[in-house]
């Protein structure tokens, strides 16, 4: 029998499909699961994006550009303008979600045994696409301490050796929550023009910005037009994740010829998709107030809920909509487990997702979890009762 | 300024795209260009594919499952079983396109450096997907003499080192149009048995096969259980290109579950083009019936016509929708250009793809191109009458 590849046996396996068999056994015994592990938020997707696809009048569903149509590309290139970033079409390929343009990043900045300097606790799958890659990750701690702020920068300049070749991060963060202010991204473009490097922003999250900050993109930033490479989606900003579309923009010409390479080996995005894409951007900025008044909400609820457990720690987030939340125990990973295996609260109970897959450096974030604040309020509640009635009979519960 | 990677560096440009300025400066002169390069036939989609996005009653566009709905799955394999494959929805994976199977595949056999065997002229984008994973290709000739029949499995074992870790077919072959008997089958899975070798099968144009032959799919192949990974695709089957959706297919469990971190780092396939993709699964066999018709009437109009052009020659293919064809030139690059550039007839002129984009050896396919016959007979008359007047004045024309 022939064997897999190394990559094969390193590709991580997503640190919240783990605990899938458990919640589908608490589901079978006839227990509610609240799902607070997951990044699917229970918004509608606007209409005007679900109509265009319902009327769409295509006869033969043909492959599109590779880099997107420029009809839609011009449109992207209007949705920055009017948040303060000028790019243009042609600095903008149309990805298969936010996905395929880490994948593309990654392919297009590093080689075999490069290394990539992240923030952690990250998105737990950059590791996927850096094992896919063949990119090492070399993790930067940012604490709970600080709200998991930028770490300073002389931890990154220890970091730095001849194979990295740039810094990833994720703003605002999942799972961390944590908006990166102006100060801190012109920290970052310091260090990368200092070394020579490409800084990697991931900016899926870039509409949920709370308590009137503004979100600062490294595309806004002076001088980084060589370095920078903004990765979007619709997934979030549209509830449509399942639509598998995003974009991958740099104003570095080198970097969009080569990355366009990737897209045109894989042909095309998809098409429906693009059209709904396309739709969503004419959605009404009503919309947005309304999505980001109930994120908000259910955040400060989220929030005040866990701050009144005994034991638990949180760092308030300022965006997307996940925190990160410490608990008085030892492994979050058997405490998620148990959760499902083992307790229930009038036969309901949580699943949330331990904080240690989202961590590179062993040992890091076993007592942390993150929290997705995707349901609606009641939900929540009733979710945070179970979470803290569950604490207080947990065996495994830490005392200090 | 940072420098992009090697590997982004030694991305492949698809040989296709090279000519498309020129078709453009064509057009932008008034010209008609008839498209014989590309694979994107002109075939109407399946209503019932088409219906069923148009009447989906979806309000919150969610990520599916990475690995494809059970449902989907479940049908896939009433598909399969219904051409002589025994597979299960468990070893199947949805992806998003065939381009994504194929990278996933590479990714789960192989590492940095390994190298996979291909029979050449092939389908260029296994370049692109072979350097994104850090993959090496060897070709093994296949020659126009024999209408690009099975390389002597000498020519294979000659090849075999021990970084090798799979053979990749295409079958039937783009560009060559070639079917692959089942003696030709079984020659690759004893050598693959022989060598501990994974055997990666392309069926993406398993349905356009001619002259009442039979498709014999590597997954019909006793023995094989352990070495076989067929990769598939809706695009050419319903003519929805656009869909991008496809599959990876195997019955090794440990492959499987690679394949499937694989997938689960890009969440999940897009949504509506998987509600496409499985209602087209009721798509009428009269439809394929009209199509296979059609195609073999193209066919044979298209080769009837180049055998009548002194100096050519051409490989009758008996399945997908190409033909390789020997002109009589040193360079077809050059001559492609030409047509577009300096030729025209009536005001129309034709786009060819120069084959030695489809070859990995240097200089091999230099005088040959590929021909889609995805058009209507009426303009494949015509593209061919050009094609033979070019011929006549072309100043490069070798002389033999
Ligand atoms: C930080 C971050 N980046 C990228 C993605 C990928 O999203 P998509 O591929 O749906 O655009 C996600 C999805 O959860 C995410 O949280
Ligand atoms: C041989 C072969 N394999 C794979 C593909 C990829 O197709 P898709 O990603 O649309 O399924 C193509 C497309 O032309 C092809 O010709």
């Amino acid at each position: 029998m022939p064997a897999i590849s190394d990559k094969g046996r390193q590709m991580p396996e997503s640190p919240i499909r783990k605990l899938v068999p458990y919640a589908e056994e608490a589901r079978k015994k006839g227990r509610k699961v609240y799902h607070l592990n997951i990044g699917q938020p229970d918004i509608k997707t606007p209409k005007v994006a679900l109509d265009a696809v319902k009327n769409n009048t295509i006869e033969i569903l043909e492959y599109s550009r590779s880099e997107g149509s420029e009809q839609y590309r011009e449109k992207i290139a209007g949705y920055y303008k009017n948040k303060g970033i000028d790019v243009t079409a042609k600095e903008i390929i149309v990805t298969t979600g936010g996905s395929e343009a880490l994948l593309f990043a990654l392919g297009t900045v590093a080689d075999y045994g490069d290394e990539v300097i992240i923030p952690e606790p990250f998105y737990a799958n950059y590791n996927g696409f850096a094992t896919a890659s063949g990119v090492k990750v070399v993790p930067v701690v940012s604490s709970i301490e600080n709200n998991f702020a930028l770490p300073p920068i002389e931890e990154f300049e220890k970091l730095i050796t001849p194979k990295t070749r740039a810094i990833l991060i994720c703003n605002p963060g999942n799972p961390t929550g944590y908006l990166y202010s102006r100060e801190e991204i012109r920290k970052l473009a310091g260090i990368v023009k200092k070394h020579n490097l490409f800084l990697i922003s991931d900016e899926v999250y870039r509409e949920f910005v709370y308590d009137d900050l503004a979100h600062y993109s490294i595309m806004q930033e002076e001088g980084l037009e060589e370095h920078a490479i903004m990765i979007d989606s619709v997934s979030k900003r549209y509830s449509m994740c399942g639509a598998r579309i995003g974009c991958f923009v740099s104003r570095n010409k080198e970097v969009i010829t080569t990355a366009l390479k990737f897209a045109q080996a894989r042909l095309s995005s998809p098409t429906y998709a693009q059209i709904a894409s396309e739709a969503a951007l004419e959605t009404p900025q009503s919309y947005f107030d309304e999505v980001s008044k109930e994120y908000v909400s259910r955040r400060n609820l989220l929030v005040s809920e866990l701050e009144k457990i005994a034991g638990v720690r949180v760092a308030k987030p300022k965006g997307a909509f996940y925190c990160i939340a410490e608990l008085p125990v030892k492994n979050t990973d058997d405490f998620a487990k148990w959760l499902l295996e083992s307790f229930e609260l009038n036969n309901e109970t949580v699943m949330i997702a331990p904080a240690a897959g989202f961590y590179s450096t062993p040992g890091m974030g076993t007592n942390q979890v993150r929290i997705a604040y995707i349901l609606k309020k009641e939900d929540l509640t009733a979710a945070m009762n179970i979470l803290k009635e569950a604490l207080e009979v947990y065996p495994g519960r830490e005392t200090s």
